[in-house]
Protein backbone atom coordinates (compact mmCIF):
# COMPACT_ATOMS: atom_id res chain seq x y z
CA UNK A 1 0.00 0.00 0.00
CA UNK A 2 1.79 3.49 -0.87
CA UNK A 3 0.56 6.50 0.63
CA UNK A 4 0.51 9.38 -1.63
CA UNK A 5 2.24 12.63 -1.15
CA UNK A 6 -0.85 14.97 -2.61
CA UNK A 7 -3.38 13.30 -0.05
CA UNK A 8 -1.33 12.30 3.61
CA UNK A 9 0.99 13.47 5.84
CA UNK A 10 3.55 10.88 7.30
CA UNK A 11 5.49 11.60 10.15
CA UNK A 12 8.36 8.84 9.79
CA UNK A 13 9.92 8.16 13.17
CA UNK A 14 13.39 6.74 13.00
CA UNK A 15 13.51 5.92 9.76
CA UNK A 16 11.64 2.88 11.21
CA UNK A 17 7.87 3.31 11.66
CA UNK A 18 5.36 6.30 10.61
CA UNK A 19 1.67 7.14 11.07
CA UNK A 20 0.50 8.90 8.79
CA UNK A 21 -3.05 11.43 8.49
CA UNK A 22 -4.79 12.00 4.89
CA UNK A 23 -5.78 15.67 4.84
CA UNK A 24 -8.17 17.05 3.16
CA UNK A 25 -6.87 20.96 3.18
CA UNK A 26 -3.22 21.88 3.13
CA UNK A 27 -3.49 25.38 5.22
CA UNK A 28 -0.62 26.70 6.31
CA UNK A 29 3.08 25.79 4.92
CA UNK A 30 6.00 28.12 5.12
CA UNK A 31 9.28 28.11 6.59
CA UNK A 32 10.62 30.18 9.76
CA UNK A 33 14.11 31.02 10.67
CA UNK A 34 13.85 27.59 13.27
CA UNK A 35 11.92 25.25 11.43
CA UNK A 36 9.26 24.06 8.77
CA UNK A 37 6.04 24.58 10.09
CA UNK A 38 2.78 22.92 8.22
CA UNK A 39 -0.94 23.27 9.25
CA UNK A 40 -3.17 20.38 7.63
CA UNK A 41 -7.63 20.43 8.32
CA UNK A 42 -7.97 16.55 8.18
CA UNK A 43 -11.21 14.26 9.06
CA UNK A 44 -9.55 12.08 11.09
CA UNK A 45 -7.82 14.34 13.53
CA UNK A 46 -9.23 17.62 13.17
CA UNK A 47 -6.94 20.44 12.12
CA UNK A 48 -3.04 19.20 12.91
CA UNK A 49 0.05 20.97 13.22
CA UNK A 50 3.42 19.74 12.50
CA UNK A 51 6.79 21.24 13.07
CA UNK A 52 9.95 19.71 11.06
CA UNK A 53 7.83 17.36 10.02
CA UNK A 54 6.85 15.65 13.51
CA UNK A 55 2.83 15.79 14.82
CA UNK A 56 2.74 18.48 17.58
CA UNK A 57 -1.26 19.07 18.26
CA UNK A 58 -4.01 17.47 16.82
CA UNK A 59 -7.23 18.61 17.64
CA UNK A 60 -8.23 15.26 18.17
CA UNK A 61 -6.29 14.36 20.51
CA UNK A 62 -4.32 18.11 21.88
CA UNK A 63 -6.55 17.33 25.45
CA UNK A 64 -5.02 14.84 26.93
CA UNK A 65 -1.24 16.59 26.17
CA UNK A 66 -2.25 19.98 27.64
CA UNK A 67 -4.39 18.47 29.98
CA UNK A 68 -1.79 16.56 31.37
CA UNK A 69 1.03 18.84 31.52
CA UNK A 70 -0.22 21.32 33.40
CA UNK A 71 -3.82 20.02 36.09
CA UNK A 72 -1.47 17.53 37.97
CA UNK A 73 0.79 20.48 39.32
CA UNK A 74 -1.78 22.85 39.28
CA UNK A 75 -4.11 20.71 41.56
CA UNK A 76 -1.19 20.31 43.56
CA UNK A 77 -0.38 24.06 43.97
CA UNK A 78 -2.58 25.62 46.16
CA UNK A 79 -1.27 29.29 45.01
CA UNK A 80 0.16 29.50 41.40
CA UNK A 81 -0.02 33.19 41.06
CA UNK A 82 3.03 33.62 38.16
CA UNK A 83 3.67 30.92 35.75
CA UNK A 84 5.94 30.53 32.77
CA UNK A 85 4.90 28.18 29.70
CA UNK A 86 8.57 27.40 28.30
CA UNK A 87 7.93 26.25 24.10
CA UNK A 88 4.52 25.40 23.74
CA UNK A 89 3.83 28.23 21.08
CA UNK A 90 0.52 26.89 19.93
CA UNK A 91 -0.83 28.13 23.33
CA UNK A 92 -2.09 24.92 24.87
CA UNK A 93 -1.23 24.74 27.87
CA UNK A 94 -1.38 28.48 29.00
CA UNK A 95 -5.48 27.79 27.88
CA UNK A 96 -4.99 25.12 30.61
CA UNK A 97 -3.44 27.14 33.40
CA UNK A 98 -5.67 30.31 32.73
CA UNK A 99 -8.73 28.06 33.96
CA UNK A 100 -7.59 28.74 37.68
CA UNK A 101 -8.76 32.35 38.64
CA UNK A 102 -6.08 32.52 41.01
CA UNK A 103 -2.94 32.86 38.83
CA UNK A 104 -2.30 36.37 38.16
CA UNK A 105 0.18 36.38 34.81
CA UNK A 106 1.30 33.32 32.78
CA UNK A 107 4.08 34.18 30.15
CA UNK A 108 4.52 31.98 27.04
CA UNK A 109 8.37 32.01 26.39
CA UNK A 110 8.13 30.78 22.42
CA UNK A 111 11.38 30.70 20.34
CA UNK A 112 9.71 30.79 17.21
CA UNK A 113 6.55 33.56 16.87
CA UNK A 114 5.45 32.36 13.65
CA UNK A 115 4.74 29.19 15.45
CA UNK A 116 2.57 31.64 18.13
CA UNK A 117 0.77 33.50 15.08
CA UNK A 118 0.05 30.34 12.93
CA UNK A 119 -1.53 28.51 15.75
CA UNK A 120 -3.94 31.88 17.15
CA UNK A 121 -5.17 31.75 13.01
CA UNK A 122 -5.74 27.64 12.63
CA UNK A 123 -6.42 26.47 16.40
CA UNK A 124 -8.32 29.24 18.25
CA UNK A 125 -9.67 27.06 20.64
CA UNK A 126 -6.61 25.50 22.21
CA UNK A 127 -4.96 29.00 21.59
CA UNK A 128 -7.69 30.61 23.45
CA UNK A 129 -5.86 31.38 26.30
CA UNK A 130 -3.37 33.65 24.90
CA UNK A 131 -5.91 36.38 24.73
CA UNK A 132 -6.40 36.44 27.76
CA UNK A 133 -5.11 39.87 29.36
CA UNK A 134 -3.01 37.84 32.13
CA UNK A 135 -0.60 36.55 29.27
CA UNK A 136 2.27 38.11 27.84
CA UNK A 137 4.13 36.80 24.72
CA UNK A 138 7.68 36.25 24.75
CA UNK A 139 9.56 35.25 21.50
CA UNK A 140 12.92 34.65 22.59
CA UNK A 141 15.28 31.33 23.52
CA UNK A 142 13.75 29.82 26.62
CA UNK A 143 17.11 28.43 27.97
CA UNK A 144 18.34 32.39 27.44
CA UNK A 145 15.19 33.55 29.02
CA UNK A 146 14.65 31.95 32.16
CA UNK A 147 18.19 32.38 33.00
CA UNK A 148 17.85 35.80 33.64
CA UNK A 149 15.22 34.94 36.63
CA UNK A 150 15.81 33.62 40.87
CA UNK A 151 12.69 33.02 43.00
CA UNK A 152 10.43 34.04 40.50
CA UNK A 153 7.61 31.53 39.23
CA UNK A 154 5.38 29.35 41.27
CA UNK A 155 4.91 26.68 38.55
CA UNK A 156 7.33 26.78 35.03
CA UNK A 157 6.24 24.02 32.21
CA UNK A 158 8.12 23.20 29.78
CA UNK A 159 6.31 22.18 26.87
CA UNK A 160 9.18 21.26 24.17
CA UNK A 161 9.57 19.66 20.84
CA UNK A 162 11.96 16.36 20.63
CA UNK A 163 15.38 16.67 21.76
CA UNK A 164 17.00 18.02 18.10
CA UNK A 165 16.58 21.32 16.46
CA UNK A 166 15.40 24.00 18.61
CA UNK A 167 14.23 21.86 21.20
CA UNK A 168 18.00 20.61 22.15
CA UNK A 169 18.61 23.07 24.23
CA UNK A 170 15.46 22.64 26.78
CA UNK A 171 17.11 18.79 27.40
CA UNK A 172 20.53 20.27 28.93
CA UNK A 173 21.75 20.13 32.41
CA UNK A 174 22.38 24.25 32.68
CA UNK A 175 18.76 24.77 31.08
CA UNK A 176 17.75 22.31 34.16
CA UNK A 177 19.54 24.21 36.95
CA UNK A 178 18.25 27.64 35.66
CA UNK A 179 14.79 26.21 35.17
CA UNK A 180 15.29 25.50 39.40
CA UNK A 181 16.81 28.60 40.17
CA UNK A 182 13.97 30.72 38.68
CA UNK A 183 11.22 28.75 40.84
CA UNK A 184 10.06 29.91 43.87
CA UNK A 185 11.09 27.87 46.82
CA UNK A 186 7.68 25.88 47.14
CA UNK A 187 6.89 26.10 43.16
CA UNK A 188 7.22 22.95 40.38
CA UNK A 189 8.46 22.56 37.20
CA UNK A 190 7.18 19.80 34.90
CA UNK A 191 8.92 18.82 31.84
CA UNK A 192 7.15 16.70 28.53
CA UNK A 193 9.81 14.20 28.77
CA UNK A 194 9.57 12.17 25.54
CA UNK A 195 8.14 8.13 25.17
CA UNK A 196 9.59 5.83 27.53
CA UNK A 197 8.56 2.88 25.20
CA UNK A 198 9.83 4.38 21.51
CA UNK A 199 12.45 6.94 23.03
CA UNK A 200 13.65 4.71 25.73
CA UNK A 201 17.09 6.67 26.02
CA UNK A 202 16.13 10.23 25.99
CA UNK A 203 13.39 9.60 28.64
CA UNK A 204 15.67 7.65 30.67
CA UNK A 205 18.45 10.83 30.44
CA UNK A 206 16.05 13.32 31.28
CA UNK A 207 14.69 11.70 34.33
CA UNK A 208 18.02 11.14 35.17
CA UNK A 209 19.44 14.44 34.76
CA UNK A 210 16.30 16.39 36.35
CA UNK A 211 17.11 13.68 39.42
CA UNK A 212 20.38 15.30 39.38
CA UNK A 213 19.48 18.88 39.77
CA UNK A 214 16.58 18.85 41.93
CA UNK A 215 17.37 15.24 43.84
CA UNK A 216 15.91 11.81 43.70
CA UNK A 217 12.95 12.41 45.97
CA UNK A 218 11.82 15.52 44.09
CA UNK A 219 11.16 14.02 40.83
CA UNK A 220 7.96 12.00 39.69
CA UNK A 221 7.63 11.03 36.29
CA UNK A 222 4.36 10.45 34.74
CA UNK A 223 2.34 8.65 31.96
CA UNK A 224 -0.74 9.78 29.61
CA UNK A 225 -1.80 8.63 25.99
CA UNK A 226 -1.38 10.70 23.33
CA UNK A 227 -1.98 9.00 19.90
CA UNK A 228 -0.35 11.42 17.69
CA UNK A 229 3.19 10.93 19.40
CA UNK A 230 4.95 8.30 18.45
CA UNK A 231 4.43 5.27 20.67
CA UNK A 232 1.24 7.01 22.30
CA UNK A 233 2.89 5.89 25.77
CA UNK A 234 3.82 9.72 26.50
CA UNK A 235 6.02 10.62 30.09
CA UNK A 236 6.43 14.25 31.79
CA UNK A 237 8.00 14.63 34.92
CA UNK A 238 6.95 16.71 37.79
CA UNK A 239 9.74 18.20 39.84
CA UNK A 240 9.61 19.78 43.20
CA UNK A 241 11.25 20.07 46.43
CA UNK A 242 8.18 20.69 48.66
CA UNK A 243 5.03 19.47 46.97
CA UNK A 244 4.22 15.68 46.48
CA UNK A 245 1.95 14.89 43.83
CA UNK A 246 0.05 12.09 45.48
CA UNK A 247 0.51 12.72 49.57
CA UNK A 248 -1.38 16.40 48.69
CA UNK A 249 -3.64 15.62 45.51
CA UNK A 250 -6.68 17.09 45.82
CA UNK A 251 -10.09 14.54 45.95
CA UNK A 252 -11.75 17.20 43.74
CA UNK A 253 -11.20 19.40 41.03
CA UNK A 254 -12.78 22.53 41.59
CA UNK A 255 -16.54 22.07 40.15
CA UNK A 256 -16.02 25.04 37.87
CA UNK A 257 -12.66 23.93 36.20
CA UNK A 258 -13.96 19.96 36.14
CA UNK A 259 -16.64 20.71 33.98
CA UNK A 260 -13.91 21.94 31.18
CA UNK A 261 -11.78 19.21 31.62
CA UNK A 262 -11.84 16.09 29.25
CA UNK A 263 -9.06 14.04 30.35
CA UNK A 264 -7.74 15.02 34.18
CA UNK A 265 -9.69 13.35 36.93
CA UNK A 266 -8.54 13.48 40.34
CA UNK A 267 -8.50 9.44 39.84
CA UNK A 268 -6.39 10.13 36.64
CA UNK A 269 -3.95 12.16 38.37
CA UNK A 270 -2.72 9.31 40.88
CA UNK A 271 -3.25 6.87 37.68
CA UNK A 272 -0.84 8.56 36.34
CA UNK A 273 2.02 8.37 38.53
CA UNK A 274 1.53 4.44 38.46
CA UNK A 275 4.38 3.68 36.30
CA UNK A 276 4.47 0.08 34.55
CA UNK A 277 7.10 -2.15 36.22
CA UNK A 278 9.70 -1.99 32.76
CA UNK A 279 9.64 2.27 33.49
CA UNK A 280 10.62 1.56 36.87
CA UNK A 281 13.09 -0.40 36.10
CA UNK A 282 14.85 1.71 33.40
CA UNK A 283 14.80 4.53 36.26
CA UNK A 284 16.07 2.65 38.95
CA UNK B 1 7.08 11.22 1.66
CA UNK B 2 5.24 7.51 -0.32
CA UNK B 3 5.61 4.78 1.63
CA UNK B 4 6.74 1.92 -1.15
CA UNK B 5 5.57 -1.03 -0.53
CA UNK B 6 8.38 -3.90 -0.94
CA UNK B 7 9.91 -1.76 2.10
CA UNK B 8 7.10 -1.04 4.32
CA UNK B 9 3.64 -2.74 5.64
CA UNK B 10 0.80 -0.29 6.41
CA UNK B 11 -2.76 -0.56 8.20
CA UNK B 12 -4.46 2.46 7.13
CA UNK B 13 -7.63 2.56 9.65
CA UNK B 14 -10.74 3.97 8.54
CA UNK B 15 -9.51 5.36 4.91
CA UNK B 16 -8.05 8.52 7.28
CA UNK B 17 -5.19 7.30 9.28
CA UNK B 18 -1.99 4.87 9.15
CA UNK B 19 0.74 3.49 10.87
CA UNK B 20 3.40 2.17 8.89
CA UNK B 21 6.73 -0.35 10.07
CA UNK B 22 9.51 -0.84 7.87
CA UNK B 23 10.63 -4.93 7.43
CA UNK B 24 13.82 -6.24 6.48
CA UNK B 25 11.51 -9.54 5.45
CA UNK B 26 8.20 -10.94 4.39
CA UNK B 27 8.73 -14.55 6.68
CA UNK B 28 4.66 -15.55 6.02
CA UNK B 29 1.98 -14.72 3.91
CA UNK B 30 -1.08 -17.06 3.32
CA UNK B 31 -4.70 -16.96 3.06
CA UNK B 32 -6.61 -18.95 5.18
CA UNK B 33 -9.93 -19.91 4.89
CA UNK B 34 -11.03 -16.93 7.36
CA UNK B 35 -8.54 -13.97 6.58
CA UNK B 36 -4.74 -13.21 5.14
CA UNK B 37 -2.29 -13.81 7.59
CA UNK B 38 1.36 -11.94 7.32
CA UNK B 39 4.34 -11.94 9.70
CA UNK B 40 7.06 -9.51 9.30
CA UNK B 41 10.38 -9.08 10.81
CA UNK B 42 11.06 -5.44 11.27
CA UNK B 43 14.03 -3.74 13.11
CA UNK B 44 11.77 -1.45 15.69
CA UNK B 45 8.82 -3.54 16.31
CA UNK B 46 10.66 -6.89 16.15
CA UNK B 47 9.05 -9.83 14.35
CA UNK B 48 4.71 -8.32 13.65
CA UNK B 49 1.55 -10.35 13.18
CA UNK B 50 -0.80 -8.96 10.65
CA UNK B 51 -4.25 -10.16 10.14
CA UNK B 52 -6.68 -9.71 7.51
CA UNK B 53 -4.05 -6.43 7.58
CA UNK B 54 -4.12 -5.17 11.11
CA UNK B 55 -1.29 -4.78 13.25
CA UNK B 56 -2.39 -7.81 15.85
CA UNK B 57 0.99 -8.80 17.67
CA UNK B 58 4.37 -6.87 17.96
CA UNK B 59 7.55 -8.04 20.08
CA UNK B 60 7.83 -4.80 20.99
CA UNK B 61 4.31 -3.91 22.64
CA UNK B 62 2.14 -7.18 22.65
CA UNK B 63 3.75 -7.85 26.46
CA UNK B 64 1.24 -4.33 27.46
CA UNK B 65 -1.60 -6.67 25.59
CA UNK B 66 -1.06 -9.83 26.92
CA UNK B 67 -0.48 -8.76 30.95
CA UNK B 68 -3.25 -6.57 30.71
CA UNK B 69 -5.96 -8.64 29.27
CA UNK B 70 -4.91 -11.45 32.07
CA UNK B 71 -3.40 -10.33 35.37
CA UNK B 72 -6.07 -7.56 36.40
CA UNK B 73 -8.52 -10.89 36.61
CA UNK B 74 -6.17 -13.32 37.70
CA UNK B 75 -4.71 -11.03 40.39
CA UNK B 76 -8.70 -10.69 41.97
CA UNK B 77 -9.13 -14.51 41.02
CA UNK B 78 -8.11 -16.72 44.18
CA UNK B 79 -7.90 -19.85 42.83
CA UNK B 80 -8.57 -19.77 38.78
CA UNK B 81 -8.45 -23.69 38.06
CA UNK B 82 -10.16 -23.86 34.76
CA UNK B 83 -9.59 -21.18 32.16
CA UNK B 84 -10.87 -20.80 28.50
CA UNK B 85 -9.25 -18.08 26.30
CA UNK B 86 -11.47 -17.28 22.72
CA UNK B 87 -9.58 -16.06 20.10
CA UNK B 88 -5.91 -14.97 20.87
CA UNK B 89 -4.19 -17.66 18.27
CA UNK B 90 -1.11 -15.89 18.73
CA UNK B 91 -0.91 -18.16 22.60
CA UNK B 92 0.28 -14.81 24.33
CA UNK B 93 -3.00 -14.69 26.71
CA UNK B 94 -2.42 -18.51 27.52
CA UNK B 95 1.24 -18.04 28.16
CA UNK B 96 0.59 -15.60 30.73
CA UNK B 97 -1.97 -17.54 32.00
CA UNK B 98 0.31 -20.42 32.87
CA UNK B 99 2.16 -18.06 35.03
CA UNK B 100 -0.06 -19.14 38.02
CA UNK B 101 0.21 -22.61 39.18
CA UNK B 102 -3.07 -23.13 40.26
CA UNK B 103 -4.25 -23.08 37.14
CA UNK B 104 -4.71 -26.79 36.15
CA UNK B 105 -6.65 -26.44 32.24
CA UNK B 106 -6.32 -23.70 29.17
CA UNK B 107 -8.51 -24.32 26.33
CA UNK B 108 -7.41 -21.76 23.72
CA UNK B 109 -10.04 -22.10 21.46
CA UNK B 110 -9.34 -20.17 18.24
CA UNK B 111 -11.46 -20.24 14.93
CA UNK B 112 -7.92 -20.22 12.53
CA UNK B 113 -5.58 -22.82 12.93
CA UNK B 114 -3.27 -21.41 10.44
CA UNK B 115 -2.83 -18.18 13.07
CA UNK B 116 -1.72 -20.67 15.96
CA UNK B 117 0.88 -22.92 13.95
CA UNK B 118 2.65 -19.49 12.57
CA UNK B 119 2.87 -18.14 15.74
CA UNK B 120 4.02 -21.31 17.02
CA UNK B 121 6.72 -21.26 14.16
CA UNK B 122 7.72 -17.33 14.70
CA UNK B 123 6.51 -16.22 18.16
CA UNK B 124 7.76 -18.95 20.10
CA UNK B 125 8.05 -16.71 23.48
CA UNK B 126 4.79 -15.25 23.33
CA UNK B 127 3.34 -18.90 22.35
CA UNK B 128 5.31 -20.52 24.53
CA UNK B 129 2.37 -21.68 26.86
CA UNK B 130 0.65 -23.39 24.59
CA UNK B 131 3.19 -25.94 24.96
CA UNK B 132 2.18 -26.59 28.45
CA UNK B 133 0.99 -29.88 29.38
CA UNK B 134 -2.64 -27.72 30.61
CA UNK B 135 -2.87 -26.49 27.52
CA UNK B 136 -5.39 -27.71 25.12
CA UNK B 137 -5.93 -25.82 21.55
CA UNK B 138 -9.41 -26.40 19.86
CA UNK B 139 -9.87 -24.51 16.59
CA UNK B 140 -13.54 -24.26 16.10
CA UNK B 141 -16.12 -20.91 16.23
CA UNK B 142 -15.63 -19.53 20.09
CA UNK B 143 -19.21 -18.04 19.39
CA UNK B 144 -20.47 -21.65 18.87
CA UNK B 145 -17.93 -23.48 20.92
CA UNK B 146 -19.10 -21.50 24.31
CA UNK B 147 -22.79 -22.51 23.99
CA UNK B 148 -21.95 -26.04 24.92
CA UNK B 149 -20.80 -24.84 28.57
CA UNK B 150 -22.61 -24.22 31.95
CA UNK B 151 -21.00 -22.74 35.26
CA UNK B 152 -17.16 -24.36 33.43
CA UNK B 153 -15.03 -21.48 33.78
CA UNK B 154 -13.15 -19.81 36.23
CA UNK B 155 -12.25 -17.13 33.73
CA UNK B 156 -12.69 -16.93 30.24
CA UNK B 157 -10.29 -14.20 28.16
CA UNK B 158 -12.22 -13.25 24.93
CA UNK B 159 -8.88 -11.85 22.73
CA UNK B 160 -10.89 -10.84 19.67
CA UNK B 161 -9.98 -8.88 16.56
CA UNK B 162 -12.17 -6.04 15.36
CA UNK B 163 -15.63 -6.57 15.46
CA UNK B 164 -15.35 -7.13 11.43
CA UNK B 165 -14.51 -10.98 9.61
CA UNK B 166 -14.12 -13.65 11.85
CA UNK B 167 -14.43 -11.55 15.52
CA UNK B 168 -17.69 -10.34 14.67
CA UNK B 169 -19.40 -13.11 16.34
CA UNK B 170 -17.05 -12.15 19.35
CA UNK B 171 -19.01 -8.71 20.31
CA UNK B 172 -22.82 -9.92 19.62
CA UNK B 173 -25.49 -10.33 22.44
CA UNK B 174 -26.42 -13.92 22.13
CA UNK B 175 -22.05 -14.40 22.69
CA UNK B 176 -22.20 -12.23 25.72
CA UNK B 177 -24.52 -14.35 27.44
CA UNK B 178 -23.30 -17.40 26.56
CA UNK B 179 -19.82 -16.25 28.19
CA UNK B 180 -21.84 -15.64 30.89
CA UNK B 181 -23.45 -18.98 30.89
CA UNK B 182 -20.47 -20.84 30.74
CA UNK B 183 -18.97 -18.99 33.60
CA UNK B 184 -18.78 -20.44 37.12
CA UNK B 185 -20.65 -18.42 39.40
CA UNK B 186 -17.94 -16.41 41.29
CA UNK B 187 -15.99 -16.52 37.98
CA UNK B 188 -14.63 -13.57 35.58
CA UNK B 189 -15.24 -12.44 31.97
CA UNK B 190 -12.70 -10.36 30.23
CA UNK B 191 -13.05 -8.87 26.95
CA UNK B 192 -10.76 -6.80 24.54
CA UNK B 193 -13.43 -3.67 24.08
CA UNK B 194 -11.53 -1.75 21.43
CA UNK B 195 -10.29 2.27 21.69
CA UNK B 196 -12.36 4.68 23.38
CA UNK B 197 -10.83 7.25 21.25
CA UNK B 198 -10.92 5.97 17.54
CA UNK B 199 -13.57 3.29 18.25
CA UNK B 200 -15.74 5.24 19.93
CA UNK B 201 -18.83 3.71 19.03
CA UNK B 202 -17.48 0.23 19.45
CA UNK B 203 -16.25 0.61 22.62
CA UNK B 204 -19.26 2.76 24.19
CA UNK B 205 -21.70 -0.57 22.38
CA UNK B 206 -19.41 -2.81 23.62
CA UNK B 207 -19.19 -2.17 27.25
CA UNK B 208 -23.51 -0.97 27.11
CA UNK B 209 -23.89 -4.71 26.09
CA UNK B 210 -22.29 -5.99 28.44
CA UNK B 211 -24.07 -4.27 31.12
CA UNK B 212 -27.05 -5.13 29.96
CA UNK B 213 -25.90 -8.87 30.06
CA UNK B 214 -23.65 -8.78 33.32
CA UNK B 215 -25.57 -6.04 35.29
CA UNK B 216 -24.38 -2.30 35.68
CA UNK B 217 -22.33 -2.77 38.68
CA UNK B 218 -20.71 -6.25 37.48
CA UNK B 219 -18.98 -4.71 34.21
CA UNK B 220 -15.57 -2.44 34.88
CA UNK B 221 -13.61 -0.90 32.12
CA UNK B 222 -9.93 -0.25 32.06
CA UNK B 223 -7.43 0.86 29.66
CA UNK B 224 -3.98 0.64 28.54
CA UNK B 225 -1.69 1.71 25.82
CA UNK B 226 -1.09 -0.27 23.13
CA UNK B 227 1.13 1.88 20.56
CA UNK B 228 0.46 -0.57 17.45
CA UNK B 229 -3.16 -0.82 17.56
CA UNK B 230 -5.54 2.33 16.20
CA UNK B 231 -5.52 4.93 18.92
CA UNK B 232 -3.15 3.71 21.29
CA UNK B 233 -5.29 4.19 24.37
CA UNK B 234 -6.92 0.13 24.13
CA UNK B 235 -9.46 -0.57 26.41
CA UNK B 236 -10.43 -4.25 28.31
CA UNK B 237 -14.05 -4.79 30.17
CA UNK B 238 -13.93 -6.84 33.25
CA UNK B 239 -16.99 -8.89 33.90
CA UNK B 240 -18.03 -10.37 37.14
CA UNK B 241 -21.05 -10.32 39.37
CA UNK B 242 -19.07 -11.57 42.32
CA UNK B 243 -15.38 -9.97 42.06
CA UNK B 244 -14.80 -6.17 42.54
CA UNK B 245 -11.65 -5.53 40.36
CA UNK B 246 -10.46 -2.72 43.05
CA UNK B 247 -11.93 -3.66 46.24
CA UNK B 248 -10.06 -7.17 46.06
CA UNK B 249 -7.08 -6.04 44.24
CA UNK B 250 -3.95 -7.52 46.04
CA UNK B 251 -1.26 -5.06 47.01
CA UNK B 252 1.62 -7.67 45.90
CA UNK B 253 1.78 -9.76 42.59
CA UNK B 254 2.94 -13.30 44.13
CA UNK B 255 6.49 -12.80 43.77
CA UNK B 256 7.35 -15.78 41.64
CA UNK B 257 5.02 -14.09 38.77
CA UNK B 258 5.73 -10.25 39.56
CA UNK B 259 9.87 -10.86 38.27
CA UNK B 260 8.48 -11.97 35.00
CA UNK B 261 5.78 -9.11 34.35
CA UNK B 262 7.21 -6.16 31.86
CA UNK B 263 3.86 -3.89 32.60
CA UNK B 264 1.55 -5.33 35.22
CA UNK B 265 2.04 -4.02 38.99
CA UNK B 266 -1.11 -3.85 41.78
CA UNK B 267 -0.33 0.42 41.45
CA UNK B 268 -0.88 -0.19 37.53
CA UNK B 269 -3.93 -2.75 38.29
CA UNK B 270 -5.24 0.13 40.16
CA UNK B 271 -4.77 2.79 37.86
CA UNK B 272 -6.10 1.05 34.34
CA UNK B 273 -9.15 1.45 36.24
CA UNK B 274 -9.17 5.39 36.49
CA UNK B 275 -10.90 6.41 33.25
CA UNK B 276 -10.08 9.89 32.08
CA UNK B 277 -13.20 12.44 31.65
CA UNK B 278 -13.72 11.54 28.25
CA UNK B 279 -14.39 7.72 28.94
CA UNK B 280 -16.20 8.82 32.14
CA UNK B 281 -19.09 10.58 30.03
CA UNK B 282 -18.89 8.10 26.67
CA UNK B 283 -20.52 5.43 29.35
CA UNK B 284 -22.92 7.57 31.27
Amino acid sequence: MSLIESEWFTEIWGEQTAFSVRYSERLFDRVSKFQRIEIFRTEAMGTVLILGGCFMVTEKDAFIYHEMLVHPAMSVLSHARKVLVIGGGDGGAVTEVMKYPEVESITLCEIDRMVVESCREYFPEISAGLSDSRAQVVCEDGAAYVAGFEEEFDLILVDSTDPVGPGAALFEMTFYQDIKKSLKKDGIAVFQTESPLFMEKQFVKAVKDLREVFGRQAVYPYLATVPSYPGGLWSFTLCSEFSRPLGQAPSIVPPPIEGELQYYTPDVHRAAFALPAFVERLLL
